[in-house]
C-alpha cells in the first residue's frame, strides 16, 4: 500500500483537510478524515426546528444503516455515481463528508449555512428543505464492485459475495440505468426532503464522483411490519410476504462480513429498474391478471385462500386437476417454500417518468431488495426471468448491486474500517 | 351546425351510449351524455373507505373547479392532451366521462370495478389507489385554444381572451412541452393518488385524446392562505405575496365569462415548465442570489425590511444611493405595485426529471397560475423575460394556456353548456 501514501500527501497539499496534513503523514488519516468531515458539516440548525424531532432516525451508533429495516417512507430519490477520481483518499474523504452530512440531514438540519454572512460567500446548503423538518429521512449508502477494482488498492478488502449481477433471463438492461460505484438512497415522507438530501450530497461529491443514473420513486411498494400492504402500479398488493421478523432479518439480511470486518452488520442491496407496460396490462382480463400473480386483486388473497395473509397452498388443485395457483405465477416462483427457504427484504418504490415515444405513460417499479447474499436474488430472478407469467408486462431495464456497510460510530464514518 | 349531426349518429352506432341513441337523435344529446357518463363511472367503493372522508374536496355544485383556490396539496401530476378525434360529440362524451370519473376519484372511490366478477372482463380501474382514500385529490380540467379551432364547430363559443401565448422574451420553448387541447391537473397529498387519477383518466380518453406532455411535481412551491410559505428548488420562498383574499380572487382570478355563459365563474390557467440551472445557481454568492430575488434567503424578508411579510419598499436607497431592492430583482419586476395592481394566483410545483446530458440533476418549476385574463401573465413575463436577473439561472422550456370552466352541477359535467 506504499503507493497510496501519495494520496495522503496529495490530500494535505490540496488543503482538503486543512491542518490535518501532519496527522495524515503520521498515518492517522482515518481519524483526520473523520474530524474534517465533522468540521465541514457543522450545521446551521434550521430556524424552526428546536430539538430532535420525533420523525428523525438516528444515524450514529446503530447496528445497521437506516433505510433498510426502517419502515418504508412514502418517497425516494435513488442516485448512483461513478468515481471519477483515482485517489483512494478522495473516496475516503467523500464517505466521511457524506456521513457527516447525512447525520445532519437526518436530524432535519442543513449541511452548512444556507445564508452565509459574507455576501460573497457561497451557501453550503441549497435551502429548499428549510422549515420542513426530518420527515423520516434516511439516506442509505452503498459501495459497488468498482470500489474494489484496481483503481484504489482496495481489492483485498472486497466482500467475497459482491459481484456484478450477470445478465439474467429476460433482462433488457440499458447501459444508462446499470451499475454504479456508489449509491445513495434517500427516503422521506416529504419528497422535497429526499430531493434536497440527494441534491446536496451530489454537490458535495463534485470532483470525486459523478452522477450515473437515478430514479425518483413514490408510494412505497413494499410493506413494513406495521404497514398496510401497498400496491405497485399494476394495481396488485406487493410485499404481503415481505420479511417482518427480526429473526428473518438476522438469517437473511444482515451479513457477518464475508471475511471483511468492515462489512459486519451490513447487507447487500440489489436495485432493479423495472419498466411496466401498464397500458398493455390494463387491457388484460382480470382472471388472467390474477393468475399472473397467483393472488386476487382487491383482497390480495392467494388464489388458494380467502384472506391476504392466508398461507398460499401451492399444491391445491381445482376440479379439473389444475393447480389453483399456477406454477408459473409470480408468487409461486418467488415463494420461499419453492426457493429453499430463501427470503429477501424488499423495499421498492413506484416511479413514473412522463410519456414514452408511443405516447404511453412511462412507469414502473424501482425494485430495491436487501439480502446477505446477492445470489439469493440472482437465483430467484433466473427462475422468474425464465417462466414468470409477469414477464409479458414488465421489462428489467436497470440493474446494480451494492455492499451496504453498517452504520458508523459517532465520530467515525460509513466504511471507515475499509480504509484502516 | 347540421354537419355535427353525423357525430350524434356515429355515437349511437358505436354503442358508446347504449340506449341513448334515441335521445341523441331527438337533440337531447347533452343530457344523454351526462347520463351515460354517470352510468359508466358508477363506482365500486373502495373496501376500506366507508363514508366521505374529511380530506375529500366536493366536485359538484361548487362555484369553481377545485384545485384553483384549494390550498395546494403536496404533489401533482399535470397532463396535457391533443384531441385526435374530429367529432365534437367525442369531445363532449370525454368531458362527461371525465367529470363523472373525477367526482368519484375525489371521494376516494375507484372509477369502476378494479376486480370484475367475470374472469374475462377487463377491470375499469387500475387499482393502485385502493385503500388510500381521497388524500385531498383535486383534478382540474382545462380547455386549450385548439378546442375552438375549425375542427369542432365551437369557434363561436370561444372565450375572447383565450389565445395561444406568443413567444415571450428569453423563451426557449421546446415543442414537446408546449400547447395542448386539453389539460388535467391532479393534485393530492399522496403521489400515488394523483398518479392513479391521471393514469385512469388518460386511459378513458383513448381514441379521443392522446397524451402530449406531462410534468410530475412535488413540494408545492406557492403558499395557500393558511400555509407556511414553501420554497422552490432555488432554495428561496415562493408565494409570500400570493393571492390570499376572496376579494382578490373575485377581482383577478374568476372570470365573468368573456361573453360566454359557460365560462362564468371559470378562470384561465397558464402553465410554464421552467428549467432551473440549479448547479450554476448553487455556485452563486449569497449576496447576488438575494439581489436576484430582492429577498433574504432564510427569512424571505424583502431586502428593504426584516420580516417575510413586510411590504417591500421599492424606492428605499442605501447609503450609496442605490436601491436596496434592485429594480431588476424578481420581486420588483413581479410586484403588483409595479404592474398596475395586477395580481395572479400562483399554484406551482417543483419537479425533478433525473440527470441531463451533462450529468447534472435536471430540475425546475412547474409554474401554474390562474387569472381572469392571460394578458396579465403575458405582460408580466414580457418584463421578467427582458430584464429579470433570475434569467441567468432559469429557462422557460414549456408553455400552455387553458380555459378552466366552473364546476358542474350534479348530473351535468364540466363545460356542458359549451355544447348546449
Amino acid at each position: 500500500m506504499a503507493d497510496k501514501d501519495d494520496d495522503k500527501i496529495d490530500l494535505s497539499r490540496r488543503g482538503f483537510l486543512g491542518g490535518a496534513g501532519g496527522l495524515a503523514a503520521s498515518g492517522l488519516v482515518v481519524g483526520a478524515v473523520a474530524g474534517a468531515a465533522g468540521a465541514f458539516a457543522v450545521a446551521t440548525q434550521s430556524p424552526t426546528i428546536a430539538a430532535v424531532a420525533a420523525d428523525a432516525h438516528p444515524f450514529y451508533n446503530q447496528p445497521h444503516q437506516a433505510g433498510i429495516q426502517t419502515e418504508p417512507q412514502k418517497y425516494t430519490v435513488f442516485m448512483t455515481y461513478e468515481l471519477t477520481t483515482s485517489s483512494r483518499t478522495d473516496v475516503q474523504v467523500l464517505l466521511a463528508r457524506w456521513s457527516a452530512a447525512i447525520a445532519q440531514l437526518a436530524k432535519g438540519d442543513t449541511i452548512g449555512s444556507p445564508q452565509p454572512t459574507r455576501p460573497d460567500a457561497v451557501a453550503q446548503d441549497s435551502g429548499e428543505a428549510l422549515d420542513l423538518g426530518p420527515e423520516g429521512l434516511t439516506v442509505t449508502l452503498g459501495l459497488g464492485p468498482g470500489v474494489f477494482d484496481d483503481r484504489f488498492g482496495l481489492s483485498a478488502r472486497k466482500p467475497t459475495l459482491l459481484e456484478k449481477i450477470p445478465t439474467l433471463p429476460s433482462d433488457q438492461l440499458q447501459p444508462e440505468y446499470t451499475g454504479g460505484d456508489l449509491s445513495l438512497q434517500a427516503c422521506a415522507n416529504d419528497p422535497q426532503v429526499a430531493y434536497h438530501a440527494i441534491r446536496n450530497l451530489t454537490r458535495m461529491a463534485r470532483g470525486t464522483a459523478a452522477t450515473l443514473w437515478t430514479v425518483t420513486g413514490f408510494g412505497r411498494a413494499s410493506a413494513g411490519p406495521s404497514q398496510q400492504t401497498p400496491r405497485t402500479l399494476l394495481g396488485f398488493k406487493d410485499g404481503t410476504r415481505n420479511i417482518f421478523e427480526d429473526s428473518d432479518l438476522e438469517k437473511w439480511v444482515w451479513t457477518a462480513g464475508d471475511g471483511q470486518a468492515w462489512m459486519k452488520g451490513g447487507s447487500y442491496m440489489v436495485a432493479r429498474k423495472i419498466h411496466m407496460n401498464i397500458e398493455t396490462w390494463d387491457t388484460d382480463a382480470i382472471g388472467d391478471q390474477q393468475n399472473v400473480f397467483g393472488r386476487t386483486k382487491l383482497e390480495g388473497a392467494p388464489l388458494s385462500g380467502h384472506r391476504e395473509h392466508d398461507t398460499p397452498n401451492f399444491t391445491k388443485k381445482d376440479a379439473s386437476g389444475d393447480l389453483v395457483i399456477p406454477a408459473t405465477s409470480h408468487i409461486a416462483l418467488a415463494a420461499h417454500e419453492n426457493n429453499g427457504g430463501v427470503k429477501i427484504l424488499r423495499r421498492s418504490y413506484n416511479y413514473t417518468e412522463g410519456i414514452d415515444d408511443l405516447g404511453q405513460i412511462d412507469a414502473g417499479l424501482l425494485f430495491i431488495a436487501y439480502m446477505n447474499d446477492p445470489k439469493h436474488f440472482i437465483e430467484m430472478q433466473t427462475k422468474l426471468g425464465s417462466v414468470d407469467r409477469l414477464n409479458e408486462y414488465i421489462k428489467h431495464i436497470g440493474s446494480a448491486v451494492f455492499a451496504v456497510p453498517p452504520a458508523p460510530k459517532q465520530g467515525s464514518f460509513i466504511a471507515a474500517d475499509l480504509f484502516a
